[in-house]
């Protein structure tokens, strides 16, 4: 029985048998097999080697895409279209611990309406932040149509810093966009509706109802929004769409669509037509043209009316002072894309055919020379169509975005209703070439397309519609973005990936080599407001406080125990328990959950989490690490005792459900000392080979090194039991030191690995 | 200017730019070009044309994945790798409605604990739901760990239709795993606690505290749990961790691990060794075996315990009624499985090197001979694990779950400390293959591989590390699922797949052809209890019932409008919005949300789904369609007015945003008859080819007809207005007469498209 059950870290290194190691001998089975067998073309084969990123090698581009109505954010890589990570932003998400630790429900509670939770959003376009036009990876913009509110993301750690809600719009479309040096964040209104928080009946809607479109300012340094430095321009009911910033001759203006000029109001079930009907009738709508700039300095001059404790510079006001204009734009349009050189302004209509290219040289031209066709009824001036155009070219039916290659004067134009691309050249006016789709796009991609200097390469097709594309999964169908290769003269679909959760509406693409994020945190770091906790806790000073009926727990998480495992307290108390995770090791996140209570932390390298629940009733609810962090992640885990309100208890003796003598102390002992034989081999290889020259292996080996420290401790303490002969604790914590060993040993082995897989050398 | 705006329908039909489709000319870059390009080995390429899925081919195979603490179950296919959907669950999900929809509230509210909303779960095993042992493909079941319940989905429509909480356990594991045809469901304890919900101390944990098995009757025609006819079978405070049940000769046996048989309680706070180490002192744990058919004999003849209003067969009398037995297992399993031939099951410790075989034939022996080795505290009878192991073997360190080949005796077994994958012989006891992962994988998954009839071909490892291997998103990291083939005698690393949502425990993988999910609801289906709404509507049928102080709106949704487009009501109603999506065609979802009311629907094809909330401020709200469903999903909008409490409001006629006379009717008029001609050739090319033997064709043509239906009801108003000279209702009927023409060619288009690329043929 005995050779049956011993625990045989010790033997492990002697297993017969090799790994399939990179120089293994591969498959029998050859390429050619494959394709017969899979039904492949040479062209599928050509598609997956330009998509297929091996083990341990990355994509080439991050892609941020809106989650439509998850509220969240899709991080995907390019080429290979893997999603690495939803970032949650308007929507709660425990595996973030989103919602469920009280630091983010502090940012989402940044996102009430009128005091209300709003746990959703209709996230729609997300902007990387730009430095002299350039994306520079470093914050995410992202809004929420529904409920108009723009989120604030750090790139450092792909999480939620900052909601903002608009103070005095009812939907936002038109953001989020940044200014060349993301000074501001655009957000434009969607549906128009009163500025004032009250009733105002739809018979008033030309008169009382408003669009808008509100600057908000960026503080670069602190990375959040300042709403008392943020402004708005109010805006005529027309439905404003889409926006876009200006940028070299064009940087000072700000550019956005609207849908629905005719100003029309439905009631299909008062036998009116419908919106769809009345809402475009017009062959055209207007694009507005704000200066912002000059909207900028008559904010800091005071020129603004104060609505809802808000900035905003009136119709009248904008006018007056010449920062407002407008122009015809083709019927319902969806997109004012401003050129890489700035020079241009393209607009399509999702119901023309032609996709229109404006200059802005002569667009400032007729500003300058106060040259207007007409004027709106809100006396806004109105550019002539004819004297601003570039050219206009027929792309195909229901032309709505446009994105920009690296070749000159090469634009990309999604094509909804005949579910097609269309590449185009906008100087010369004229097609290159078309490529179908499935199905029915919206928004389409290209590598940093929207940016001063746009990547070419790839993009993608941000499709409506799926329908027969993938295996099906019920009436609820995933959206589909197909990946398309734009580097040579030909389009060629190279991908269908599947969205599996929400409608993205946008997104937008940097070159991975331009994130930096950061793998763990300064110790007892509350990553949401981006200070130091004042609930940090370091190793060996966790303690409870209590304040009236507040209990305080302030307390640690390291592999493989939470500190404290037992936490007692009383009925009717309100417990707020604050976790450090003590790691340093890259991906050694700890969770932390409590039955009963809806807490749930993630809680990463360095963060300092709180979650905060009242105990209202007496029970016992039993608590565990949720991230699968180490062999022993199932005993990571302890018991809160509530006890009934005003109940006095004997201390008892507890029975130990199982006790140890000296023969126990001695077996672990001579197992932990054979266990550090093998380690000590272990370490001996990596030393002997140059395994500082592999910087994942020296991480390694620090934690490894850590580990070791832990180890000695325990060993410290089980000799020390020992040598009172108190062999229940001896025995303990010579398993204690035991554990530790097999988290070194489980280091030392991926090291070992790596260093064999990447061929480290002997060194003297 | 006229001919840049002219909105041109019906001047697309000769657009000159050819389509790239299947027959054009391809790339000029080579294989080899882009293997040199991009870095590629001729095994990447190989694994690259065994994963990739050309655009519009199936996956052979889905997974479905547990979400870990995102509480959500993620769906992908197999070999793509691709993630299909993933289904909301334990949390909230916009997305699908599910926490956002009053039918979905209600399922989650049967997930309340002690009456409070417990909104995440720690899912951790879903099981395919069988026939005869085999995977039938019609219902999943998965647990949560964190708040014991078990929630089942049905694969009809991939959404979450039952929760239950489980009456007696704090914390559960060793859940979902079925019986051969389904008839219960199993839910094993984790963390012991108090069968009873009060305070007990933890002095009396050995007395007191206690783990239990819960099977769970499931009714298959209902799809549904039943728990008045569930039972619990009461176990020691052992910490119970994962089951499985017997099959063939096995069949009408469960059993369970479990981890901490030393029965110790940590406390590292007070000096205590912790949990960790207490908990892997001995070098033996205890699996459970349970007959379960007995068992369910016992309840049916009431031989149980009614504790908090379950039946719970007792300890005592599972002993006394021969029931219940244990064994040794190595040392913290993770794992029991049963081979598809029901005679073996294989256990894992963590913390041993060898994985041990357990005969049945010889389990079953003992137990009829009532030759027993010992009794545990509790009186549960121990076999002989030396009379009972068929062989044990050395697979390498830190062995934790076991899945099967199609290949006889054929197994793999995860090993989380090595971070490899061994395949070895059960029959034979031999290891015979090992591969290295990346990193410290938990458990694995085979295709069907804990059903009676494993597919073999592919593997996946499901890591909880991934550390290096993609791109950097900040502190917290995706896992990685690995795919391996496993068709050769070696195993082959394919493809590594970021889960960028949670922390996946088990997966279960089924041939994709055994799904078939429905792609529309019946009209006025509620999805969540499966029956026809009461609040179902159709169309022409809209109406507002106001009861006292709540108002009932029936509303209805179809491309491109919401029916009623203006609703009405005053602070302090309470509103009830119930939507019927009138849609036929496949993945023409709407989406319903307003704005400062929390409430966002998805309205999938037929669906009836209800938004409620307090109308608790008067104000203006926007309410839209959340899913770009068509051309003109933006206009598809309304406005949800409520009035000041009280108040009386004078009749005012609103002013007309936009006035149209007969000229601008005439010109419309012009253009539909126009656009009808384009459509007459579409659908003359799609009738003059053999478009009924395409089924997707099919589809579009009917959905087609459907638009062209309204477009002649459409029609009728704009001409009945015109004979009356009533010009703005005229316009504005015939736009929306164009509107239902834009719909049908979209999606005549669509089928034109798609009989060319198919290859349909002309007929006579």
């Amino acid at each position: 029985m005995k050779s049956l059950v011993r625990t045989a870290l010790f033997t492990f290194a002697a297993a017969g048998v090799a790994v399939s190691a990179g120089g293994a001998a591969w498959s029998a089975e050859s390429l050619d097999d494959v394709m017969k067998r899979r039904g492949l073309t040479q062209k599928d084969v050509l598609a997956a080697a330009k998509t297929y990123v091996p083990t341990g090698k990355r994509d080439e581009f991050i892609a941020f895409s809106s989650g439509g109505q998850s509220g969240q954010v899709i991080v995907y890589g390019v080429p290979s279209m893997r999603i690495l990570k939803y970032i949650a932003v308007f929507t709660p998400e425990p595996w973030q611990g989103y919602g469920f630790d009280d630091e983010s429900k502090a940012v989402l509670a940044q996102g009430r309406i009128h005091g209300k939770d709003i746990l959703f959003g209709d996230t729609h376009h997300p902007a990387i932040s730009e430095t002299g036009g350039v994306y520079d990876g470093q914050y995410l913009f992202i809004n929420d149509k529904n409920n108009p509110r723009i989120a604030v993301i750090d790139l450092h750690d792909f999480e939620t810093k900052q909601i903002v809600a608009n103070p005095v719009m009812k939907s936002d479309h038109g953001g989020a966009f940044v200014t060349p040096d993301t000074e501001y964040v655009i957000e434009a209104s969607q549906y128009a509706a009163p500025f004032e928080n009250g009733y105002v009946p739809l018979s008033q809607f030309n008169e009382k109802y408003r669009g808008a479109v509100t600057y908000w300012k960026f503080n670069r340094e602190k990375g959040r929004i300042e709403p008392e430095n943020s402004f708005t321009v109010e805006l005529p009911p027309y439905s404003q769409d889409l926006s876009d910033f200006g940028k070299g001759p064009s940087d000072g203006w700000s550019f956005t669509n609207s849908f629905c000029s005719e100003r029309y109001v439905g009631g299909i079930e008062r036998g009116r037509p419908p919106f769809e009907a009345g809402c475009s009738q017009k062959d055209t709508d207007f694009l507005h043209m704000i200066n912002w700039r000059k909207a900028a300095e008559l904010f800091k001059a005071g020129k603004t009316t104060k609505i809802n404790g808000h900035d905003v510079i009136t119709i009248d006001t904008a006018v007056k002072e010449g920062v407002l204009f407008l122009i015809p734009e083709p019927k319902s349009p969806h997109g004012a894309d401003v050129s890489p050189d700035g020079r241009f302004i393209i607009v399509s209509g999702k119901l023309d055919s032609h996709t229109w290219v404006y200059s802005f040289e002569k667009i400032k031209a007729l500003i300058d020379a106060q040259d207007f066709a007409d004027r709106d009824p809100y006396g806004i001036p109105i550019l002539d169509l004819k004297k601003a155009l570039h050219t206009s070219v027929q792309v195909g039916l229901g032309p709505l975005h446009t994105q920009y290659d690296s070749k000159k004067c090469v634009a990309y134009t999604s094509i909804y209703v005949d579910s097609q691309v269309t590449k185009w050249d906008y100087c010369e006016g004229k097609v290159l070439d078309k490529i179908s789709i499935h199905y029915n796009i919206g928004h389409l991609m290209t590598m940093e397309g929207d940016s001063v200097t746009p990547q070419g390469k790839y993009l993608v097709s941000l499709n409506k519609l799926a329908i027969d594309r993938f295996n099906p999964v019920g009436p609820l169908h995933p959206q589909n973005h197909q990946l398309i290769d734009i580097s040579g003269d030909k389009m060629e679909l190279l991908y269908d990936m599947p969205l599996p959760l929400g409608e993205p509406h946008y997104a937008v693409a940097i070159s991975a080599d331009k994130l930096k994020p950061g793998i763990r945190y300064k110790s007892g770091w509350n990553s949401r407001n981006d200070e130091r906790s004042k609930y940090r806790t370091r190793p060996g000073k966790e303690k409870v406080v209590r304040e009236g009926n507040v209990v305080h727990v302030y307390g640690t998480t390291i592999r493989s125990h939470i500190t404290p495992e037992i936490i007692e307290v009383e009925e009717g108390d309100t417990v707020s328990i604050h976790l450090t995770n003590l790691e340093r090791a890259e991906d050694e996140t700890h969770g932390f959950a409590i039955y009963g209570t809806n807490v749930n932390l993630s809680l990463e390298p360095g963060k300092t989490a709180t979650g905060t629940f009242k105990a209202d009733r007496p029970g016992v609810f039993p608590y565990y690490c949720t991230e699968f962090c180490s062999a022993l992640h199932l005993e990571m885990q302890g018991y809160l005792l509530v006890r009934p309100k005003g109940m006095k208890e004997a201390a008892v003796e507890a029975t130990e459900g199982t006790v140890y003598g000296q023969a126990d102390y001695d077996k672990q002992h001579k197992t932990n000392l054979e266990t550090q034989a093998v380690i000590d081999s272990v370490v001996a290889f990596i030393t002997s080979h140059n395994y500082q020259d592999f910087k994942p292996v020296v991480a390694l080996v620090e934690d490894a090194t850590d580990q070791l420290g832990f180890a000695a401790d325990a060993r410290k303490k089980a000799e020390g039991f020992a040598a009172k002969k108190d062999w229940q604790n001896a025995t303990l914590w010579a398993g204690q030191w035991w554990q530790y060993q097999v988290k070194a040993a489980d280091i030392g082995l991926r090291a070992k690995t790596y260093l064999e897989q990447h061929g480290a050398k002997k060194i003297k």
